[in-house]
């Protein structure tokens, strides 16, 4: 197994502080590496990265259809969204189309990351519900499949047919046979793959055409929302939101907990996944930034690649302390 | 020089997730390395694990008594509180004592971490001020020394009186010349050193005497009031309180941004530094908790070190999803 490679460093009063290692892969349209650094075959979970690959039964089953979901609904069932008033009316009206409400969820509740909500509220002496969760929208299209199937309410067990449809979509478009799962932070089922597979699923969804078979045509269009629509995938401010917008709706990028992020180039049939070794995001932020401007559809001097690479930190009176950059040999 | 070793591991579903690496030394009186892993001579930024350092020429030069500073005072000056009412009060106080007020600091303001006083300055619709912020401790303490000195406001800068004793402090507590500092947060210079030269000032401070040279005394007199006000280093909840109080009082414990972290065993007459490289703070709590165990001053089994170390990780909806617990090989 080869070592992952130094890929980030925060630097201050010139003398390296921090370093992140890690693993990234970037795939082609037949599944092959077109570059590498530490170990592709790594397994890692993909946590929220993977959000698209859990979306292809909603499409490919005709459910996302017979609902009649728009393609901001399609963005909001791949997005970690931080809670915001544009995420949690999308997601109330949307269950609501359901005939289902914020008890139907399975995702559980926690403080949005949008501070305007946050303190709104603080200002109304309201708790958050499960709306306000990050994954809301990925259980909304968990819950628009289970009524489709007819299934159960349980919709993350493990072998309720939303998962089970989840999990064989998972296998196929990652070419791997899953070595185990854990539970994510929303609850549902989170399927390991190693990163090569992880890239691989990016490059068959950047390859995916609309004129192509259901899974196909499931992928081009999530990847399309995902794009058309990145204020839903995650919020203002956020990475995922930025870096889309930057790259003019071209490509789709997701994050994912504990330091993944992925990226799907159909401009170049490629796709892209990574990992730091430690979970840190700072560094998963600055790396997929690196490979996209690598890769020539990020601009390096975009305001919203400079937040993240090349970064100088200030503190807390606007001074320069440090810089985060991308390691020697790593882009 | 010798590469970080892994140091805490996390795992979700049976499968490793993310992995932490480190160096860490424990040092005895004379200034021996009792034991270490990965590299002692690994240069790091203390950051705010050694504010007792920084505070040694307060009470050296006779500014603490001359100002009256109770023991609560002394740990503040040594802490990174979390701008709750007690700390907050604590230097409003401290600074109206000296005929000062909050525009005389120079640390800056950020949102406190304590969620009351944050709620509180929502529903208020006030903003932060400096006294906020978690070194405003620490500035008093260095405000108090500058009046003693009869020194300009500037107290942050490099060729500062205040500044210039703290790094005469520093270099010879970790008995090493400085290879250079940089900005912290709070603006303050912070003086890089070795691991091995963090963990010999804190032996030195183990072995520190009430009845020692004025030096001596003073690193005494602030390892008791770390140790005897725990609240008044962090907060609530926060790692520095837990810990210290589950020692009973016995041990006196600081971390630092981008994860460091020391202790200051007195019935050991042994000091502990640490670093994990990635910056990650749940490690470098985890990493400290292990070594603390390691040499039979913390519990394994208490609250706050299974809080940290060995800790079952559990979703919104309270299912276990993983565990973090040292690497193989370390502790």
């Amino acid at each position: 197994m080869t070592a992952p490679v130094p890929m980030v460093e925060l630097w201050r009063g010139g003398l390296l502080e921090s370093t992140h290692t890690g693993h990234a892969v970037i795939c082609d349209a037949g599944g092959g590496i077109v570059e590498a650094w530490g170990d592709p075959a790594a397994v890692i979970f993909p946590r929220s990265s993977c959000k698209m690959l859990q979306a292809l039964p909603l499409l490919e089953s005709g459910a996302a259809d017979a609902a009649g979901l728009t393609q901001a609904q399609l963005a909001l069932a791949c997005a970690s969204h931080q809670g915001a008033a544009i995420h949690t009316h999308a997601v109330t009206d949307w269950l609501a189309a359901l005939g289902m409400g914020e008890a139907d969820l399975r995702c559980g509740s926690h403080v949005p990351a949008d501070t305007d909500e946050r303190d709104r509220l603080i200002l109304a002496h309201e708790a958050p519900c499960q709306i306000h969760n990050n994954c809301s929208g990925k259980h909304s299209g968990f819950l628009t499949l289970a009524r489709h199937l007819k299934a159960g309410p349980e919709y993350v067990e493990l072998d309720h047919p939303v998962q089970r449809a989840v999990k064989d979509a998972f296998e196929e478009v990652t070419a791997e046979t899953s070595p185990g799962h854990g539970i994510d932070g929303c609850s549902a089922p989170n399927f390991a793959t190693s990163v090569h597979g992880l890239a691989r699923s990016m490059a068959f969804f950047a390859a995916a055409e609309d004129a192509g078979d259901a899974r196909s045509r499931a992928a081009y269009r999530l990847t399309r929302a995902m794009a058309a629509f990145p204020e839903m995938v995650a919020g203002e401010g956020r990475a995922c939101t930025e870096l889309m917008r930057a790259m003019d709706h071209r490509v789709a990028i997701k994050t994912g907990a504990e330091a993944v992020f992925v990226a799907i180039i159909p401009a170049r049939k490629m796709g892209i996944a990574l990992k730091i070794t430690d979970g840190g995001t700072r560094a998963s932020e600055a790396a997929i930034c690196a490979l996209l401007v690598r890769l020539g559809v990020l601009d390096a001097a975009h305001p919203a690649t400079q937040k993240r690479l090349n970064t100088v930190q200030r503190n807390w009176r606007g001074f320069e302390t440090g810089i985060l950059h991308t390691a020697p040999g790593f882009c």
